[in-house]
């Protein structure tokens, strides 16, 4: 038996100057066999190949980045530690982003404005090519920074500059979608309970119900029910909504978390679901809708095809096709009982 | 006025060679002044830095990662796609790779071997120092490979290979907490309601409870409720552990979404909360705890402890300083009103 000399015996990872000497070929032709580069012959390509795929060699991107001037990376920077909203966000990202080969970095900023800069700090020494910045919130907020070497883009939270490039749901379209749903199953004496006012999806879907309601011609039972995104709230109103009109046959709510709770409260109060009052949520945050009593017809706002399309203009600006301003993703009507 | 030739000027990316230039020194003393390396005089060393301040000089980590031979970043694979156990993980995680200024790709198998495989090979392309493999159940699970060029640590899923180094939940811990503090409060006839027997948490949830309970001269009440982790089960077992032991005063349930279940179902069976039957979940899952009715009292299992320490044992790892093995994280119990 002759003594094993390969690299992977010697327990080091085979670089390139190995596949090199397996196929007899020169250093520089054995990386611009492996890169696609260069004019050489297609039998010299294979044997390089071939050889690599012997040795089990894997090409170091990061020595590859040196010669693009590209890492291949980006960073993600999220507000969302909670990852609710993020982690569907970075799902699509992902997947948009293995289609170029590139790999994400992820940063939890925490919503802490002296993390963020940390992290982008971090980001940039790292070069790279671009950075999503994806919020939980739709509110606008601060940009990243000024006159950044890299192309940036929002998800799901806009920058206030509008010549930012931004990613976000399609608030006005999820009022519209759930208010037609309710006015098609009959309702006419329809409500709306949601978040917060100083939220702006919790104001914006409110306008949006409105004029959706319009449209058929019909008026908002009470004035919008603003308050927070938990179900104590969800319960507490439906209780408020019954006594001052007890003639409410549906309900549209800001989110999952306020229409389970409003549920739960209707359904104690001794009103059948959904004969007498149909309920619809906006999130289709499975946990929940499924977990309700019905379990909740919502609008899904499309998360991941939020961070999709993120990636693919973050990708299109690493190439040089920055397209800035506004892109809305629509959503969808996910229907279960309720 | 004279014209400006700095780099930020011609909108290019400032580069150590103009860090050089600007101190006088050569390319190699500005390095090592940068690097921290190599012996040079203070005068120089801080003549360099200060030009390098000047001109807004971001190293290159890419550049030094070529020098030191570590690229200081980590891969975490999460099989976890909800994010729900491994965001804690992560963030607990990255908490204890900044400290080593190093920084995470994020890579999600979706619980798919082949999805993480392709991940493996891509992190190993990338030359990251280490891995650490963020699971969401406690099963063990196959190792990601043999013969990695970098060291890995598991986080809550562990390796099935007892040389790997994992970092585990103190399941039976759990159960210990929670039956001590139903004791505590008075309980005698307590009840184990939980998720499907084919997970081990479950499995060793429900072992560690009866063996708890011996310990204070008490045995279960009935036999273990083996289900789903859906309240839809906690609710349908309430019912059924209520006809079965209507002396029942005591209910550790396997999780908060079989817990908050659970409370829904005595509640509405007439049962005072927390006044007749005391209840203990387990995950500290804020959105569920908080929001069942009462509150609940659960164990937390501190799953941002557990990233952390991956991450300090990950880094002891790459250098040079592996501590293969069982590393278990306590829990800790969080009294709410259940």
């Amino acid at each position: 038996m002759t003594e094993d000399l390969s690299p992977q015996a010697a327990g080091r990872r085979v670089g390139i100057a190995d596949v090199a000497a397996r196929a007899g070929v020169s250093l520089g032709t054995a990386s611009k066999a492996l890169n696609g580069r260069g004019n050489l012959r297609e039998e010299t390509r294979a044997r390089v190949r071939a050889a690599a795929e012997e040795l089990g060699f894997a090409p170091n991107t990061n020595a590859r980045s040196l010669l693009s001037g590209r890492t291949f990376t980006v960073g993600i920077i999220t507000t969302d530690s909670y990852g609710r909203f993020s982690i569907p966000v970075m799902r699509g990202a992902e997947d948009s982003l293995a289609a170029g080969e590139m790999i994400a970095f992820l940063c939890d900023s925490r919503d802490d404005p002296i993390r963020e800069q940390h992290h982008l700090r971090k980001l940039l020494e790292r070069r790279v090519d671009g950075i999503i910045v994806a919020g939980r919130r739709t509110d606008e907020r601060r940009p990243l920074g000024r006159d950044l070497p890299v192309p940036v883009v929002y998800a799901l939270a806009p920058s206030s500059d509008p010549d930012d490039c931004n990613v976000v749901s399609d608030e006005r379209g999820a009022a519209r979608l759930a208010v037609d749903h309710l006015v098609k199953t009959g309702r006419r004496r329809i409500a709306h309970i949601t978040g917060p006012h100083s939220h702006a999806s919790a104001r914006e879907r409110a306008d949006a119900t409105i004029e959706a309601l319009a449209g058929h011609g019909l008026r908002l039972v009470g004035e919008p029910y603003f308050g927070s995104w938990t179900e104590a709230w969800g319960r507490f109103a439906a209780a408020q909504l019954l006594r001052a009109h007890p003639d409410v046959d549906g309900v549209f709510c800001g989110n999952d978390v306020v229409a389970r709770g409003v549920t739960d409260g209707l359904r104690e109060a001794g009103v059948s679901l959904p004969m007498q009052v149909g309920v619809v949520g906006v999130d289709n945050w499975a946990l929940v809708a499924e977990a309700a009593r019905p379990p909740l017809t919502t609008v899904d706002l499309g998360l991941e095809e939020i961070g999709r399309r993120a990636a693919e203009l973050l990708i299109a600006a690493i190439d040089g096709h920055p397209q800035p301003g506004r892109h809305v993703v629509a959503g969808h009507l996910v229907v279960r009982e309720s």
